[in-house]
């Protein structure tokens, strides 16, 4: 490593890609939308490869359609990878995910203009459909370079009844290909992901960067409740069957489950939900909701999932209805190796900032890079912790720390990892 | 009136009638769907007209679509009007309605083969679209002639965008002439509606008919919650503001508010809900319900409704929400006048039944009528109190013995009202 003194972002440059990236958008929905699967994320991905060029990257797109700038490194070794992704949900903001792609490219133009020489290879990813997809698949390309984009998900439908994999097909991919997407272990010696925090803490801690300790398992369940459709008129209390009632007492059930744990992060959220026949004046027979249970620790995450299922059968049995619970994901919680947190520490004590850890909360393509080699990530301050919608908002200033923070911890790992 | 020995309906005929109406449905939909505004319905009242005149009655069409088939009396008296509706819920059955337009033609059967002459002339109405219709409006036809379905209503849209007035103006109806449907005081001397009971209480109490005392009052409320849309991993249980969380709330403490209330009839029910974004990992930031809350004592109908809407408010306050309620229905309970009453005892006992009296929870087009006619209903037993699903069903037998009954109580009033 070299000319270190030199390794400091440009806050224009980084303001200007921004904020030229956020123009990549649909503008027939709320706030920032770039859906993957549109013209806009198509633009957008054009756009990103020109600028991965002018910061002389060579780009590849890989079989799933991630976007990869490779920087050679001075030896013959796996790389250091770095990204995150330029998708957002509907209505969602301007940062979560393009402060990984954009601090990356940043971070390889300050390597450059600084004359930096690392031993390693550098990749810089942009991942493909990092958000829930409308075929309810996350992470579609960092789950096919960790190689678990199975047929299964690749059969998901969307509303119109397309699969994930005709998609995929549609916008050009081969899908008997998206095998050559994955990435052995052995290519591979590190996965940084440079993240908004999304949440509160940072801004409460009063710190602009802060490093993940932990990623957060996380578990969803599908409820499906099922009573008996009467007149709201004539079928008196005693003798109803209310599926939306019972569903509702188990709604508070597993909000209050999660409120009373205060001794480690775990929340509870339930916010999709269906009921039948959704008439004012016919007790509802059926109601069908998602519950997304998340916690660091795998004890706490299984044992709270376990009581919310068996409340809503006692519910259930209560109110003479019936309730069929089904898992739909569950990803154990991992922890960021020790080696990347403390030298993501000692990088931030370079900076002259007392290092503090935190849990991840939401799922980021660095939980699916943790499946196949040590992954790490560096959290920035975020407004209030509002994220997923118009207002999502970082400084630059806290974003350029984010990507100091980042070069210094790379090039410690070049270096450790030689 | 002569010859009454001979008023007896003919089970065979009226099960006929009924099998051949519930043959016109819409076989794309669950049950026996007979949606106003479809050819389905559309060809049933073109059948209808013809088994009306064939019942010796001259048949007109009004200018809102209600079916009307008249009986001469033998004096210039105002009518006794006897009526129901032929349009069903979607996935509904084949009785709700149908028992007392059918009864009714029965019943000018049985009239005219028992050569019994009546003072008063004999009007028997199918009602156009009775049930909640897509726009939001229920008893369309029967408000019509109540001098109610004004232009607030004929504005209402369904989800199409298309307003009830469109629609009707679509079907060959000209809405600058609805009044034209309006029926005075003065023509009108009484109105009675034969109908399944729709609930458990006949069934209960081993009764094949009973006479309705009163009318049930009911109110329908919209509830608005506005929280705030958070990331559903990283926004601490604390720090939330979930909207649905506190939606669920309301709809308990509104359920359990009517069940606490055993001294009258009283039921509550949410059973019409959207929420906003509707995503698993996004806390709810907005949610709409429908209250339906129902007794025929006015009094505790507005406290029922006033406590309700108090603690809407407390609870969005406590979570940090925002709740909106407005009052979308208010219709005050009507008593159904104590000689009808009395005359449909009186009838009940000339068939060896002793009366009961029960309440009507459900709305009909009896509600409509009573805002200008003194209106009284007779209630027919049916199986486990189910209605508006496919297994509503009341037998043949009873539903001969409400016609029967029915009989007995316009023979009797057309005396007592001349």
């Amino acid at each position: 490593m070299k000319n270190q003194s030199r390794l400091s972002p440009d806050a224009l440059r980084v303001q200007d890609d921004l904020e030229t990236l956020a123009r990549f958008r649909d503008l027939g929905r709320p706030g920032f939308t770039r859906r993957p699967f549109t013209p806009w994320y198509e633009s957008a991905r054009q756009w990103l490869i020109k600028r991965m060029k002018s910061a002389a990257l060579e780009v590849r797109v890989d079989a799933v359609g991630n976007v990869i700038g490779k920087r050679q490194g001075s030896e013959t070794l796996p790389v250091i990878m770095m990204g995150s992704h330029i998708d957002s949900v509907d209505g969602g903001g301007r940062f979560d995910g393009m402060v990984g792609v954009l601090g990356g490219i940043e971070l390889a133009r300050c390597l450059d203009e600084s004359r930096t020489f690392l031993a390693h290879p550098l990749e810089i990813v942009s991942f493909f459909a990092e958000e829930p997809t409308d075929f309810g698949v996350s992470a579609v390309g960092s789950r096919a370079m960790a190689g678990v984009l199975d047929g299964h998900l690749l059969q998901q439908k969307n509303p119109s009844g397309q699969t994930l994999g005709d998609a995929l097909v549609a916008s050009g991919y081969d899908t008997s290909k998206i095998k050559q997407a994955y990435r052995s272990p052995d290519e591979i010696s590190v996965y940084l992901e440079l993240h908004i925090e999304q949440g509160p803490h940072l801004e409460r801690m009063n710190k602009g960067v802060g490093v993940v300790s932990v990623l957060t398992g996380f578990r969803r369940h599908r409820f499906t409740w099922s009573g008996r459709a009467d007149h709201a008129g004539t079928m008196p209390m005693g003798m109803r069957k209310d599926a939306f009632a019972g569903a509702c007492e188990s709604v508070l059930d597993i909000e209050s489950r999660c409120r009373m744990e205060a001794d480690a992060p775990l929340v509870g959220t339930v916010a999709r939900i269906s009921v039948w026949p959704n008439a004012a004046n016919v007790v509802a027979d059926r109601v069908e909701f998602i519950s997304d249970i998340r916690s660091p620790s795998a004890g706490k995450l299984e044992f709270v999932c376990n009581q919310s299922v068996e409340r809503a059968s006692a519910i259930a049995q209560r109110r003479g209805l019936h309730v069929e619970v089904t898992q739909i994901t569950a990803e154990l919680p991992i922890e960021v190796p020790p080696l990347i947190r403390e030298e993501a520490a000692a990088s931030l004590r370079e900076l002259d900032i007392e290092p503090i850890e935190l849990v991840s909360m939401a799922g980021h393509d660095a939980n699916q890079l943790a499946r196949i080699v040590p992954a790490g990530m560096i959290f920035i301050r975020c407004k209030g912790g509002r994220s997923h919608c118009p207002e999502e908002e970082s400084s630059i200033d806290d974003i350029c720390l984010g990507v100091a923070a980042l070069l210094r911890l790379i090039t410690r790992l070049d270096q450790k990892l030689s």
